[in-house]
C-alpha cells in the first residue's frame, strides 16, 4: 500500500487550503497514513488517489445509504440536470418530495428543503423560537447539531452571545432534562435531541423511552417544540422518524446526508402546529430549490419504501458485530460495540473506565492496510451495498490486525 | 399565457410546504400571476410548468453565469459524478480548485469550499473573529449577507444576542464608517462590504473608491479583516475580486452562486494573513467536499479565463440599458437603471424622491406576458448566453408594455 500521490496532494493542499483540509473529512485527527484524497467509488468501495481500495464503513460520513454511484438514483439526477437544475424557481419536484415525506413520516405535515444538515438544524432553532417568541433552547451535552457559529463544537470564532439562551442537559437523563426545563422557566422555545446518543469519543446510547416521552410531555406542558435531529441517523433506523420505534412524535425533525443517497439535499419536517412558525422565518440558499437533487431524492425514497435496504443494513451490521464479538471472545480482549449495529462505534476499553485510543488508532491503521476504512472515534455507517463477503473480509482483517497487535504487545 | 399547472402545484404546495414556498424564490412578494414552478431551462431561456418561455433576467438569482445547461460544464459534472461525488474524503479537485482560485484572485492565498453563500459569509464572520479574538463586526445598513440566524434580514426566530457585536454603517459613507470603527474601539474583528451596493428596493450604487480605500486603511490600523462579499457580484464584475478594479485588496472574500454555473458550491478566499484564523474555525458540511461540483467549477473558471463571457455580459447589459433609455426618452417617462449594466436594477421614480412600485409590478407583469422574466425590486443578472436578439425582444416587450400602461393611465 502506497500513499505517494496522496502525500503529493497533501503537500500542494497545505499551500492553498488552511491546514491542507478542514471539517469532518480532515484526516489530521486520524491515524498517520490515513489517505486524505480519493478518486473513485462504487457500491461499498472507495479508492484513494493511489488506487488502494477500501470497504468504506464511513459511507461519506452518512450520505451513502444504498452504496456509492447507485445507478437508478444517479440516472434520475442526470436526467433532471439535463432538463433543469437550479432555476429562478423550483421544479414540481419540491411539491412531490414534500408530499412524499409527509406520507412517509408520521409526525410530518410539511417539509422545507435545504442543502447542509446545519441549514436544517438552524431552521429548527429559528422555527422553535418563532413559534411562541421564546428563546431558550435545550441541547444535550456533547451532541453535535452542525457547524455554524451557534452550534460548532469548537470555540474559535464564536462569541458567548452566539450561545446565549442555550441550556444543556444530559441525554437519557430525565432529571437533568427536567432541571434544564425548570431553568428555562417561561422562556422555553424547544428541546433538541438526537434519535440516539451518537457523540464522538464515547459509546453510543439508544434512547431511553422514558426520556423521549418526558421530553414530549415537557414540550407539551410548556408549549415548546420537540426537535429530533435525524441528520446522522435518519433512514438508517426506520422508514419513519427514528422515535416512531418508541412511540414519540417530535414537532420538528431535521434530515440530511442520506436523503438523496449522496446528492446534496437536507430537510426540515414539521407538524401542523409548527407550520406557521416555519412560515415566518426567512431562510434560503442559492441551490436549495435545485431540481436534480430532489429528483434523486424521490428515487431514493422510493427505494427506501420498496426495498429491504434497511433490513440488509441491519443484517450486515449484526454480522459485523457478531464477528467482532467472536474475535474478542476467542482472543480474550474487550471490544466495545455500541449503538445500532448498522451505525456501529467500535472502541477498546482501557480497563480503567475509559478507552484506549492508541489501540483504536492502531486497529484502524491495520484495517486500512487490509482494505477496510474504519473510524476510531466517530460512529460508522453500514450501507445497503455491503455484502456478506465485505463483512467477512472486514472481520478477517480485524482478526489479523488484532493478532498482529497482540503479538507486538506480547513481544 | 396560461398558468393552470402552476396554480394546481401552488394549491398542492400550500398543503405540504409552509406558505407553499419560502426563501428568495417564493413569488409571494412578486406580481400576482408570476409563475412559481418551472420545468426546463436552456441558455438564456426558462420554461414554466405550463410551457411558457421566458428570457430569464434572474439567471436563477445569479448562478447562471454562462447560461442554463452549459454543455461543457454539465459534462464535467456528470463525468465526475460517475467516478465519485461525495465520499469519505475529497477528490483531488479540491486542491486544483483552490490552486485555480489563488491564481485568479490577486488577494487570495488560500481557499475553502462550501455549499451556500451563507456558509461562506458565516466562515468569514468566524474567521474574522478568530483572527485576533475580537468580536465587533461592521455591516452596512440594508446589506444582505445571507439567511442564517446571525444575518437573515427578517426578525422571526432571531434573538438580540444573535446580532450582538454588530455595528452598522452606511455604504459609501466614509464618516459613517469611521464612526462605526470608533464605536468598535479595541474590539474590531472585521468590516463586511458588498462589492457594490446591491440592496433590494433601492437604486444600486457603485463603490466610491475613497470608501473602499478607507475601509482597507481602517482594517490595517485596527488589525482587523476586510471582508468583501462577492456572492452576488463575483465573476460578473471582474475575473478577479471586484475591488481589483479600484485597487483595494480585501483579506477575505466570500463567493457563491455562479462558481460552477449553477452547480452547488461556494467558497471563502483569503490572504496569507487570515490563513491561521481560517484554519482554527471548525466549519463543515455533508456535501462540501463533493467532487462533481468542483469539477464543474474548474471548467467554469477555465471558461471565465479563456472566453469573452464578461465582455459579452457587459455588452448585453449596455444594449438593454441603452434600449430602455431610448424608450424613456421617446415616451418622456423616467426609468431608474442603476448598478453595473450586467447586474441591472430597473425601477420607476415616483417624482417624490421614491419609487412607484405599482408601476414596477405592472411593468414586470407586462414583460412576463411577453416572455421576459424581470424583477421589480431585486437586481437582475445578465448571462453570457443572452444574444442581441434576446435583448431586442426584451426592449420591444418593454416598449409595448409601457405603451399599454401609458394608454391605461391616460384613459
Amino acid at each position: 500500500m502506497t500513499l505517494e500521490k496522496d502525500a503529493e496532494l497533501k503537500a500542494r493542499a497545505e499551500k492553498v487550503i488552511p491546514n491542507g483540509m478542514y471539517g469532518h473529512e480532515w484526516v489530521g485527527l486520524l491515524m498517520p497514513g490515513t489517505p486524505q484524497f480519493f478518486s473513485r467509488a462504487k457500491g461499498a468501495y472507495l479508492w484513494d488517489v493511489d488506487d488502494n481500495r477500501y470497504v468504506d464503513f464511513m459511507c461519506a460520513y452518512g450520505p451513502q445509504l444504498l452504496g456509492y454511484g447507485h445507478p437508478e438514483v444517479d440516472a434520475a439526477y442526470i436526467d433532471q440536470l439535463q432538463k433543469m437544475d437550479v432555476g429562478t424557481g423550483p421544479t414540481a419536484h419540491i411539491v412531490e418530495l414534500a408530499e412524499k415525506w409527509v406520507s412517509m413520516v408520521d409526525h410530518a405535515d410539511w417539509a422545507m428543503f435545504c442543502k447542509n444538515g446545519t441549514d436544517a438544524t438552524t431552521m429548527a432553532l429559528m422555527a422553535a423560537r418563532a413559534y411562541r417568541d421564546k428563546k431558550k433552547i435545550l441541547i444535550a451535552n456533547g451532541a453535535y447539531h452542525g457547524a455554524s457559529n451557534w452550534c460548532t463544537p469548537f470555540p474559535h470564532g464564536v462569541t458567548d452571545e452566539d450561545r446565549a439562551h442555550f441550556i444543556s442537559y444530559t441525554y437519557n437523563d430525565v432529571e437533568s432534562l427536567e432541571a434544564a426545563v425548570a431553568e428555562a422557566g417561561d422562556d422555553l422555545a424547544g428541546i433538541f435531541a438526537s434519535p440516539f446518543k451518537h457523540d464522538v469519543f464515547t459509546p453510543q446510547e439508544l434512547p431511553d423511552p422514558a426520556y423521549a416521552k418526558r421530553a414530549r410531555e415537557l414540550c407539551d406542558e410548556k408549549d415548546a417544540l420537540l426537535i429530533v435531529d435525524e441528520i446522522r441517523a435518519g433512514l438508517r433506523i426506520a422508514r419513519d422518524a427514528s422515535w416512531s420505534l418508541i412511540g414519540v412524535k417530535p414537532d420538528l425533525t431535521s434530515w440530511g446526508k442520506s436523503l438523496a443517497n449522496g446528492h446534496p439535499i437536507s430537510a426540515l419536517l414539521g407538524s401542523e402546529k409548527a407550520k406557521e412558525a416555519a412560515g415566518k422565518i426567512y431562510v434560503t440558499g442559492s441551490f436549495w430549490f435545485a431540481g436534480a437533487a430532489m429528483a434523486a431524492s424521490l428515487v431514493t425514497l422510493k427505494l427506501v419504501e420498496e426495498t429491504d435496504y434497511l433490513e440488509r443494513m441491519i443484517s450486515m451490521g449484526d454480522r459485523l458485530r457478531d464477528g467482532l464479538d467472536e474475535i474478542a471472545k476467542r482472543r480474550s480482549i474487550e471490544i466495545s460495540q455500541s449503538g445500532p449495529s448498522q451505525m456501529p462505534l467500535i472502541m477498546f476499553p482501557d480497563g480503567k473506565g475509559g478507552y484506549d485510543m492508541d489501540i483504536g488508532y492502531k486497529f484502524c491503521t491495520g484495517l486500512l492496510g487490509r482494505g477496510v476504512y474504519f473510524h476510531p472515534w466517530h460512529n460508522m455507517f453500514i450501507s445497503a451495498a455491503m455484502t456478506d463477503a465485505d463483512i467477512d473480509l472486514t472481520v478477517q482483517a480485524a482478526d489479523d490486525t488484532l493478532a498482529e497487535l497482540l503479538q507486538v504487545s506480547a513481544a
